[in-house]
């Protein structure tokens, strides 16, 4: 299927990347053209690009960046111990982004093993492997949504949490992906858009997203799900997942798990939208994933206001586990996975 | 079971209305002596004063207030006049809280019962009815809690939705008074309170009125509410209701039936405390029951700060219905009753 992206968050044009600052989001669309390691490492840190794939392939094409700038080297050695640096440094702008050091490390295997070439020759390499991590994750997100249109009934209207569209990937997201596709083959009727408390994601930018879409959506509180779903205004629910364990457990934003109970309890299907590189088998099940525990301000403060008395004691998980029985299937690039997920998981891995 | 309410909302001091100010709460405690029927209506106007039952309070004195000053009479049918003249403005702050129009409505019954009485006397009978009005909500409360005891186990970690508190009521609240006369016998461990989106009544003053008891609690975002049943960390829900149909349905602040859904799926009770007197055997369940829709304001702004774009459509209702099937007991002022309510609930209204 064919359509034309509303947007894109991250865009490597004229030599240097143009990304959309996430910060002005929803009141204003500002881009921001990066054309050195420093600018892209202040970019991530101040989350004017964010989601864990799109933070990657910035961190990439800002190695690249820093790169392109070294002169005077002394053979591969000294170029690589400049890579080297450069590398770390980008890294240190979101110490705990998986996919940041993922990438990272990748562009850096890549000049290893071609170490053999000239400097010219690597640093076009970089480049080139910076444009591969990009296109790649575009084509896994696209290939989601492709999949995922078999699990969306006709005329859908579905419900979702969180941000995990174009501004958090390379392009066209997860769960975002699904709903866009669905959209383009006339199978969806309507979004439902959590707000995605505490820092409303959904409301921000999932919104916006589905504005520059042209997709009809309503917002509502994180609360209202179940009325909705109570009222027979749902269809089906997609999210995302941070990390997937070998029997289907799922990491996700905060709310995710009330989701997937509520889909149960009115037998509404509960999927989760995800890259296979999610899926960890070395991990047995959810309980054994670590969960963020965020700052209290998130909860007590919106922007410099506060609005909970002072010394008051917050629990502020970033991330909660739903169980694989609650799970009716994983889409991923490589297809859907049904339960069991302890069998099916292992079969993504087989090819 | 005695103990001293660490705060009063509403309080006849000195031939005035003494109220707690909750528009500065929860950053300053402000008391403000209101002495005329204007103020009154400015107050509940203004949400100085606000919950059902502290609005109806309210209402009634400040009927009284009004009546104080009315002199140079020509006998009853005009003093009656006036009365009705002020009783309808006062019911103007907020025509749609029933509890308002119920009080000012006792008031004058109680007028028109005694109209041989002198002008003096029935203005007497207005304080003194006010008064009564007063501590009957103020028992009833107490009592709603006393009742409540028999379910709370020992060492137990209740979850709570909204505020239902001293701040709304007479004194001590509904599910509030719950958890206080739980403290009070020893048997709380500690409250998790959910912040209560859209308008966070959770976070601003169930937090505050915990904070002037002196109860341990933790506040929480309210879709975090599922993770915290999942990880074990709640033994009981109590909620109040705006209404109660006959087959037990409960309309409570949005939000309620998802918690209610969560308690199930964890095999954890989930109860109601309410009066009596919202208990509606007219209404056979709650499909009659029309849920408002209140402002989408309450959902794309945060004070001034719009944190959604322009022209997003909003679903905002202020209520949803918690079905009887979910609810494992019903508290109110005449005792707890629990399934089938279709029977149960009869039997409140037999004595």
């Amino acid at each position: 299927m064919t359509f034309t992206s509303p947007f894109k968050s991250l865009e490597w044009q004229n030599d240097r990347l143009r990304i959309l600052d996430q910060t002005f989001l929803p009141e204003r669309e500002v881009y921001a053209d990066l054309d050195s390691a420093g600018q892209v490492w202040e970019a991530i840190k101040k989350l004017r690009v964010r989601g864990a794939p799109a933070i990657g392939i910035a961190g990439a094409y800002g190695l690249y960046l820093g790169i392109r700038e070294l002169t005077n080297l002394n053979g591969f050695d000294s170029f690589y111990r400049e890579c080297k640096r450069i590398s770390d440094y980008l890294n240190s702008s979101r110490p705990t982004a998986v996919n940041l050091s993922w990438a990272l490390q990748r562009m850096m295997d890549v000049i290893y093993a071609k170490k053999d070439q000239s400097i010219d020759e690597l640093k076009q390499l970089a480049l080139q492997t910076a444009k591969t991590i990009h296109d790649e994750d575009r084509r896994l997100c696209k290939s989601i949504g492709e999949h995922g249109l078999e699990i969306v009934p006709d005329r859908a209207r579905i419900l979702t949490h969180c941000n995990t569209g174009g501004l958090a990937t390379g392009e066209f997201g997860t769960a975002f992906s699904v709903i866009l596709h669905a959209f383009h083959a006339g199978k969806l009727e309507h979004v439902w858009v959590d707000e995605t408390r505490p820092l409303l994601q959904g409301a921000r930018l999932t919104t916006w997203e589905l504005q520059q879409a042209e997709i009809p959506f309503t917002l509502n509180i994180d609360s209202a799900a179940g009325f909705l779903m109570q009222t027979g205004k749902v269809d089906l629910v997609i999210t995302g997942a941070d990390r997937i364990t070998a029997n289907g457990d799922a990491a996700n934003k905060i709310g995710t798990y009330t989701l997937a109970v509520l889909a149960k309890e009115h037998d509404i299907p509960f999927y989760i939208a995800a890259p296979y590189s999610t899926i960890d088998l070395k991990l047995e099940n959810g309980e054994s994933i670590e969960i963020e525990l965020r700052d209290e301000d998130e909860v007590t403060h919106f922007g410099n206001k506060r609005t909970a008395p002072k010394k008051v004691e917050v629990y502020n998980p970033a991330f909660d586990v739903t169980p694989g029985r609650l799970i009716s299937g994983i889409i991923t690039e490589k297809g859907i996975v049904h339960p069991d997920y302890s069998k099916s998981l292992r079969t993504l891995f087989q090819d």
